[in-house]
């Protein structure tokens, strides 16, 4: 069993929970003792799917990228990975916020604002790293909208204490409300209210590594376990779904925890641990980057072809992969192997 | 005469440029004393022409916001505030780095990459503040591209000592070059290698408020004149491009300086003084913000109505701002009065 795997908090069966339905806003009972059926579903959106940087990443020529812009390419042009999450109730949770955020947020009716003068459906974000291209969005959440950021307390550090940039978030009693989490400790997704979305998260220790842009004094007075995480997000029915966009490496437990999940979005980021090198003539493998690669026999696509329950659905995927070319052999090969490759846009219900 | 207009720095008649044409590099011989018109022109496009938060702004449901999200505004979208010139060698410069900078290089071939594997046209940026808005896109410039960093030491310290995320741009030797400029001299925009682009630039100082990010007692360490620039952007032929984005008021120094220019793309960010206020019922005046207002007796329409040798473009335009507006008066009077307001897109030769 997993370690997000535990006893489910329990939330009394009378709590009302505000739920805003087109422009009006209504309290509705949340009956949690009753059938999962009369609840309402919570909606995932990927309102990006590609790695740090995009697809085309702006200073590369790579095949894919060339013929990308070459317009020649068989595959989609994709945004930096962003995924949005609702209980059914109008309001909108962000995993991560990525650089492309504003224009993923126009290119989302149902996340444009619908009433008064400055409002947001966004009523906050969970953080699963410190990474660039997962926190520089929310530098574009100003305007003094009331918002709630879920992270662990050294993500939170990183970001205020190293980063004077984000005091922008903060510029106004009742801006933003930071409520740090622990890994492998559930947690409701609350608006800046407080009030409970329905919606459950649990962030899972994936990684020990820190961004570059950290020094080493002040990693060392970060706790190594809350560097790079999973989350497993949970809708009122009890639907799970594993969001992973940067795993190391894949063992045992991760797996019995994916086999627990409806949906997992897994690392899609590199086909091969020897990409990017082969590409550029030198730099780092995908595992030194802190990603498994899809292929080969220690790749995600044979270590966990043995996931049987969830749908599997690869994400953050960087301009390089050969498996964005839907006339290529890889993207075949993950097609027939059971796997979806996201697009910008996609939305599913659980 | 303005502080930016003293004799120009001579460059040595034999002075080697490299210029790339298309995929291939060669030097060819910049010949200084010769007619101007033999020189290449200087090219100068708009990448961005909103400010802050661009238009439509995710948060906003003014007027102008929520008829353009329906559909039936009379007027266009427009990016955050970014400026592109190139000396016409293939190389670019950046004034600023907005946060859609991505999207607008994507948006703009001439900015996409032309050989090798990671290769940019772009050479580098000049930056006038350390707003958000104004430096944000930095960090979208990654990928180990050599660039040169051209701002005055007070930005220089606020992004690499206040935000320790700015380190990423300078991750391996030779990647980014950082030079300072003082307000009033005059100095060559320089690629990553040191070459000499034939674009010169000045800037002039407007304001002495720094970002509300940066601390008071990291403001009191911080020169007063460096906090918020205007650009006079000279072309190898000596033309001049004035680019003012945020102008808290207009003095007859000003003016001259202005006048000296070939064209003026000034501070539209508002219409009125308490535009703000009477949308939002709160918050700061344009003047408070940083922004003399254009319409009124001591707004930038009366105030620069004497000019006569630039052509004049509003720029930097909020959101909120009714002359967005195609269809209404506000859009009339100002065009009827000689002006342009800058579209995403638009170029023109210098």
């Amino acid at each position: 069993m997993g370690i997000c795997q535990g006893p489910r908090e329990r939330v009394a069966p009378d709590a009302f929970v505000r739920r805003q339905q087109g422009a009006r806003t209504k309290c509705v009972r949340r009956y949690i003792g009753k059938d999962a059926a009369t609840l309402l579903p919570m909606r995932v959106r990927i309102l990006g799917s590609a790695a740090g940087g995009g697809f085309p990443q702006w200073n590369c020529t790579c095949p894919n990228c060339r013929t990308l812009r070459a317009g020649t390419f068989q595959g989609k042009p994709r945004t930096q990975a962003q995924v949005a999450i609702s209980a059914g109730d109008g309001s909108w949770f962000l995993l991560g916020a990525s650089p492309d955020l504003r224009a993923q947020i126009e290119a989302t009716p149902e996340l444009h604002p619908r009433e008064g003068v400055r409002q947001s459906p966004i009523a906050g974000a969970v953080l699963a790293n410190a990474d660039v291209d997962h926190v520089l969005g929310l530098l574009l959440l100003r305007e003094l909208q009331p918002l709630r950021l879920h992270s662990t307390e050294s993500v939170r550090r990183i970001l205020l204490e190293g980063n004077s940039m984000f005091g922008m978030l903060q510029r106004a009693p009742g801006q933003l409300t930071w409520t740090d989490f622990k890994p492998g400790t559930r947690f409701a997704l609350l608006n800046a209210a407080g009030e409970d979305s329905g919606v459950g998260c649990c962030a899972r220790s994936l990684g020990t590594h820190y961004p570059a842009y950290v020094s080493p004094p002040n990693q060392s007075e970060l706790i190594a376990g809350e560097a790079s995480l999973g989350l497993i997000v949970e809708s009122p029915s009890g639907k799970r779904l594993a969001y992973m966009p940067a795993v190391p490496q894949v063992d045992d437990a991760l797996v019995a925890e994916f086999e627990s999940a409806d949906v997992l979005m897994f690392d899609g980021t590199f086909w091969s641990d020897e990409e990017l090198i082969r590409i550029q003539g030198g730099g780092a493998t995908a595992r030194q980057m802190g990603h498994v690669p899809v292929s080969s026999d220690e790749g995600s696509l044979s270590k966990l072809a043995q996931l049987r329950r969830p749908r599997k659905i690869y994400i953050h995927i960087n301009n390089s992969n050969p498996m964005l070319n839907e006339a290529g052999p890889e993207y075949r090969l993950v097609r027939e192997s059971g796997w979806e490759i996201a697009e910008d846009g996609w939305q599913f219900d659980l």
